[in-house]
């Protein structure tokens, strides 16, 4: 945060793979706020990113409902307004860490990002349609469209909540992001947004919300984002939901230098299952010292926090951060290994070099 | 909002003046979100941008202290942080509408945004300075220089604030902006922010803090910001503080078509004075009616309001919004002139146009 005097927004993506687009966000732009810029929000696609006409574009709802409806971007801003700070997280955030390797997007740990979004309750438009007796999950069909070696398994992009899920997470249809209308990236011109939940369910493109009376059996949550592992000799499976308590360090830079004397680390947690609790630091492997959380504890945002310390003398420091939610979860020591590399809430260790300082308050 | 297919950030800035930069931000800029991005966020130069070096810059505290102070940035990050989201408003906001005309800057409505900023509380400074007996302002000088036509009635600028008031607006030395290093046009690497005050408080570039024990006389704060007008033949005169009560429509477009049938009025409003009470709209000199009011009420930041109606036929529409904060300070039907164009919050009306409509709500 120091170093920059160009008054550039910065480090903008790294990008991960360019068909389809996925990209993660530079941990140098979490430093600080509570929301991510949108160019510096990661980018998550299982297909190309399809093209949108927004004056054509129309949501159906149809299903178990007694009034379909077909409805216009002007429609949806016409309806109460809700806005809703909600953080993001890719279910594969820190596959790239897992031993043994396993497929997909080698995500490091910049795939998560926060945005203030803004759209409609999908409460308010289910109200609007009407359930019928029976309705039991809504179905999210995105205009997204697989081609060529994309293909395998499924036409487009969907995911389904039971209608209790959508109640519990007050489920957003944002059109939306950090007060501009939604970028073509992240879902122009409506995407849902599942507040606590793993970034899949928060279909982008939506199209179409199918309401139904059986367990929808699409491709992505029953056979890709699962937690598959053996036990025993058997395997289990639990299917990606909410997301994992975890924190991340963003403050000193990973290996970078900081001078012998006050020390501030800082970073942001978060747990879509629980409020967190608390946040812990450890230097140099010594107990763990209760960081300060700023902000209103929530499942739906990240929050921030700082532990300021001293470095007495010069030399490697290794930091780390474990967050605890509300429901007594932590994060592991090391790792918990799946077949698809999902919910890897590890904690994380950043190394740093202390030296001799170079700037100093006058009089110490 | 509904209008963008292209995954832009958008409109960017509103030129003013180029020497010294002054550019407002473009109220479709200002939709949906809380804080405003940087690159939309409204500049306000009385002199040209300095250069600055952020490895050689140091903030000098002295005066009235026990232990003057020369911190680097590094020392100000090692300090314990906090974050406020502060709305900033040119105290000549609105001043193109003032009749008769007014010298100065000609700003429309767009000089005031919102940025969620990250800092040293001035106070944990002073407390590390010792404030020696006799201490009453504090002096905030800035490292622009006034050169050639820029020049007159001052070197460089400076404002204070009695200690008194730094204690009752915590005021705030921010090194981030939005979760990013301050941009060199929004006074890299440290800016003073106090919540509730214009603008002209906020001094960029900061390089030296001066405790004083006599009020300070700077020009910018005895000359020029200012409320200055004549009653029964005398001149009144009064400093320019706490931004009025306000508000902005920011949906529908100003000058923009609707469709007949549901329509939602939105927009911001803010008092520096005391925490908003209420926003009423009016719909073509209709009753006002009481607008729902988002987030937490307070000075420092501006909140979203809504009201949603319908429209009934074709034809002209004129609306209007009148915030009322809980000081009982409303804001006038019509601008109250000064001699310098200062704290203009009179009524908005917003005209647009009501036409058959091209999507709908299928069944309506």
């Amino acid at each position: 945060m120091a170093s920059s005097n160009s008054g550039e927004t910065g480090a903008g993506l790294v990008l991960r793979s360019a068909d389809p687009l996925n990209c993660e966000t530079p941990i140098s732009a979490l430093m600080g706020g509570t929301v991510t810029p949108n160019e510096n929000f990661y980018v998550r696609n299982h297909f190309r990113v399809p093209a949108i006409d927004g004056a054509r574009w129309r949501l159906e709802v149809g299903g178990l409902v007694r009034r379909p409806l077909r409805l216009g971007i002007t429609d949806l801003v016409n309806l109460p307004a809700q806005v809703q700070t909600a953080t993001l997280e890719c279910a594969g955030n820190g596959r790239a860490f897992l031993a043994p390797p396993v497929s997909g997007e080698q995500w490091e740990l910049g795939a998560v990002s926060t945005a203030e979004w803004t759209g409609v309750r999908l409460a308010e438009v289910l109200d609007r349609a009407g359930l019928k007796s029976g309705a039991r999950e809504a179905v999210f069909r995105s205009a997204d469209r697989a081609i060529g070696r994309h293909s395998r398994g499924a036409g487009r992009f969907e995911w389904s909540l039971t209608l209790d899920e959508v109640h519990q997470a007050d489920v957003l249809l944002a059109y939306a992001m950090n007060g501009q209308p939604l970028p073509i990236q992240h879902g122009y011109p409506l995407r849902v947004i599942v507040p606590g939940w793993y970034g899949v369910a928060a279909v982008k493109w939506l199209t179409e919300i199918e309401v139904v009376g059986q367990p929808f059996r699409g491709y992505f949550q029953t056979e890709k984002y699962v937690y598959e592992w053996e036990r025993d000799g058997r395997l289990e499976r639990e299917p990606v939901r909410q997301m994992r308590v975890r924190s991340l360090i963003t403050e000193p830079d990973a290996d970078g230098e900081v001078d012998i004397g006050p020390l501030a680390i800082r970073g942001l947690a978060w747990s879509g299952v629980a409020p967190l609790a608390r946040v812990d630091v450890s230097v140099s492997g010594g107990a763990w010292q209760p960081a300060e959380l700023f902000g209103q504890p929530s499942t739906c945002s990240w929050q921030r926090w700082e532990l300021l310390t001293k470095v007495s003398g010069p030399g490697r420091i290794a930091l780390r951060s474990r967050a605890t939610d509300g429901a007594e979860r932590t994060q592991p020591e090391q790792p918990e290994w799946n077949r698809l590399g999902y919910g890897n809430n590890a904690i994380q260790e950043v190394s740093i070099r202390a030296r001799r300082p170079r700037s100093s308050f006058a009089g110490r």
